[in-house]
């Protein structure tokens, strides 16, 4: 790199990324955007234009692809997603080399993307780096650092024309000869496509791919026919029971089970769970637990919630049908419950993450929430957050909305245990920050609640509590006398990625492990 | 003006307007786009900022609206709209001049800008000019010539930056603190928001009018938080009884009847009336009685069809819930159970004007229409449409979704009748083209119907008929025996407005008369 600097919470940082001026993080809403937005090709179509091919190797051909271009995807199918290898594969059949992936996240199903790297089918995946490829990446997979960013914070990347894409490749589980899609509708349906829009909005090229053409027009849609220009029938886009992998598991462990009980009962006593209350549902095992107990909660007190926003399990859509919650807003469905109230409940209604968490826009939703439920692989004595690195230094997770939620929601809890094997996951610095300390307000472990001290209306709040509430710092020595001490992680001092805050600013390095 | 030329279908065009070069048209999808979209600032909003203003006066601080600033609005509420002209008021107020409105369309009930120009607080009018303000831009109300565009094209001019928007002045009847609006609920509902959705993506800055904010989150997001920088609250934004006037009756009268029965038995022994069939309902008279023949005959003959676009009023409903449309994609209501649709039929669609008929986007509705019911101030030998002027040459109407939909459409109907009163409707020219005869099909008269000659499918199609087919000369014969001859406008060569064709190039001039 360049030059680096030091940023607002002492963390350093690149002043410059591919021959791009950055600027250091300096507070959660300290910098604001410049300029205008980008400025996708004008597009045209006549009434006898076919936009339908059989295949995606046609596909690829339609959109004039050609070496070094980005090409991007969206993960709505998580770990079921087929469709980001089929084009990469058609990709290297074509004979191109040098791609850029924008991916909205990567999965263990996308491991085959480690060897098109090796062979130089793929330059560098910019996004959301984690499992194997994750773990590839930290060990120098990529020629040049890539960007790992929040899902807020690759809208406003995209929209400020920072990330450039050439070629949007769209799952979809319905679409028509035009290209009204969707995801909710179809043998394949995943839910809302709430990472797609941005792509649509901004690529110069979109290429819907679907396993389910039915006639014009689609009236659910979620990717408009006007920002379409090729559609490629496959035989399946993917297994939608790959949905619910990963982390979209309701714990039932008694500890973490308690955690959860803790969260929900902290937000109680801070005054904040009344008429009106709302929440982003994460998909963590502890946040899921959360989600039930403020469920429970509520109901017994009769208080009606106004919204929740996620990432969003059937656990959210039963407060909505038992009258706990207002409405739904939702992004990406966790589990096929989700995915069927999308058309089944009016208020159940799908929104971009765009309109989730980019900063850079007129009004988001992450902006408005009360609460937010987040997880952590770390959490330091500053409240600095890391969800992305492990204590090795292994990038093995995305950041998803963390960031994007922590800044917004009024309080932002983490929920974690004090340890993960013998591993402490409060620590004294975290590997890497993944969300910043300033906007995180609650701690709560299985031994006790932390409140970061900037929140004195919260401390005070919760003065009268029967809570455990502790120091951050009490904690901390908890976890060492529990675990196992402290693990270093053995680090180079070469980047191979950078956290980009969600308003483009330079949040952290992430390095190579040795 | 500059210099002129004469364009593909002789008319004499402009090839520069206020400084910037412009093609003249060259035939119905002749011209493409060129260059990229418009690129307006980027914003942001931190989760204290509070968007709501009570009043007009204070919304027009906030957005720093200044002299020679193009401020635009939508018509919706139609002849009962009072959002244009409170907003023009409290511009009048706080001194500004010079300003440049871009409304969707005017209405007498708008008259009060007439004043607003003498005074040079209006300089231009670019959009639809007709009613009042029409017939005083015909005597020379403006300093120079305005565009004049159909509703398609007005999403085209604006997404290509040609029609750049400062401000965005947007009624809606339901509002949430963030700006999340739409016209279907709350006591002012007018239905969808099909002009305002170009406006809001691209105006600089966008303040959301409402008389009727209601917490967050408003699910029927028709204009996004994310686009919104000012909610105004104000005691009423119009009267949506306004929106059945004008041209939103069905006739009575006898002759009129048998012009939409002819039109209907055209399309059926044209062989397109058949299961899956599509098509634009309008909102003239004729239109409408054309709707109400169609929806008879699909129901006989048990024929279902795919969607309506419109301009949708109860009678479009009607086929809704009796199964004889599946779906109906509306960006504007014609009439109050139009309105009440919206929100209780699930396949009743709100979509835009730019997704409605901008052929410079990558697939809008209108292309894939089977069938329009259009009307007429005149229709020429050539068939050539004239919707903007009279006989007398004053400009009295917009041109409306007329020439999206007839260039989209795979049958444009014309339904008009010979004479009214004792001038003639077909007419050896037209004296302003609104829509070239290139994208016209069957002009539908009480005497007869003529087939557009170059739609040798259809004369083909049409030789069995029992209808009256006629040459639209033999028409023209027949208007002249039982009219008065020929009126000749008395025009002066100063032109008043350019009717620019959807692509935008320059479809004819409209002189001031004398």
């Amino acid at each position: 790199m360049t030059g680096t600097t030091e940023n607002s919470i002492g963390r350093t940082v690149p002043t410059e990324v591919r021959g791009r001026s950055v600027s250091p993080y300096a507070g959660v809403f300290a910098t604001g955007p410049a300029g205008n937005k980008a400025t996708p090709p004008l597009g045209s179509h006549r009434p006898s234009d076919d936009k339908v091919v059989d295949s995606i190797a046609e596909a690829i051909k339609r959109v004039d692809l050609a070496d070094n271009m980005t090409v991007s995807f969206h993960h709505h199918l998580r770990n079921g997603d087929w469709v980001m290898n089929m084009v990469m594969e058609e990709i290297e059949k074509a004979g191109l080399k040098g791609m850029r992936l924008l991916p909205s996240a990567i999965f263990p199903c996308h491991e085959p993307m480690i060897a098109m790297a090796e062979k130089g089918v793929i330059d560098l995946i910019d996004g959301s780096l984690n499992g194997p490829l994750g773990r590839a990446a930290s060990s120098g997979l990529f020629p040049e650092p890539t960007f790992i960013r929040s899902h807020g914070g690759r809208t406003r990347a995209v929209e400020s024309g920072e990330a450039h894409i050439d070629v949007a490749f769209l799952a979809a589980s319905e679409c028509d000869p035009l290209g009204n899609a969707n995801g909710v509708n179809g043998p394949s349906a995943f839910g809302p496509m709430g990472f797609a829009w941005i792509d649509a909005q901004y690529a110069d090229r979109v290429v819907v791919v679907t396993d389910n053409l039915v006639p014009y027009p689609v009236t659910h849609m979620s990717i408009p026919s006007t920002h379409v220009d090729v559609v490629a029938v496959v035989p399946q886009i993917g297994d939608p029971e790959g949905i619910m992998s990963g982390t979209t598991r309701m714990t039932r462990s008694p500890s973490r089970l308690l955690i959860a009980r803790y969260a929900v009962a902290a937000l109680a006593d801070s005054g904040y769970l009344k008429d009106g209350f709302s929440f982003q549902a994460g998909a963590g095992g502890i946040s899921l637990a959360a989600v039930g107990y403020l469920h429970q909660y509520m109901k017994a007190k009769g208080i009606v919630g106004s919204f929740a926003m996620g990432g969003i399990t059937g656990v959210v859509v039963d407060m909505l049908r038992e009258g706990t919650l207002e409405a739904i807003l939702d992004a990406q469905a966790f589990d096929l419950a989700a995915v069927r109230s999308v058309s089944e409940d009016p208020a159940h209604v799908e929104v971009s993450h765009y309109m989730f968490g980019n900063p850079h826009n007129k009004g988001c939703v992450t902006h408005q929430q009360d609460a937010c439920f987040l997880g952590a692989t770390e959490v330091d004595l500053d409240f600095n957050v890391n969800v992305n690195t492990h204590s090795d230094g292994l990038l093995l997770h995305g950041i998803g909305g963390h960031s994007d939620a922590a800044a917004g929601s009024r309080v932002s809890l983490i929920v974690i245990p004090l340890l993960r094997g013998r591993i402490p996951v409060i620590v004294d610095d975290v590997v890497t920050v993944s969300t910043p300390g300033d906007s995180v307000d609650i701690v709560a472990t299985e031994r006790g609640i932390a409140i970061n001290p900037v929140r004195d209306d919260l401390v005070d709040a919760l003065k009268g509590s029967d809570l455990p509430i502790l120091d951050i710092g009490d904690l901390r020595k908890m976890a060492i006398e529990m675990g196992g001490g402290i693990d270093e992680p053995e680090l180079t001092d070469e980047p191979i990625a950078y956290v980009e805050y969600r308003d483009g600013t330079m949040l952290d390095t992430i390095y190579r492990v040795k």
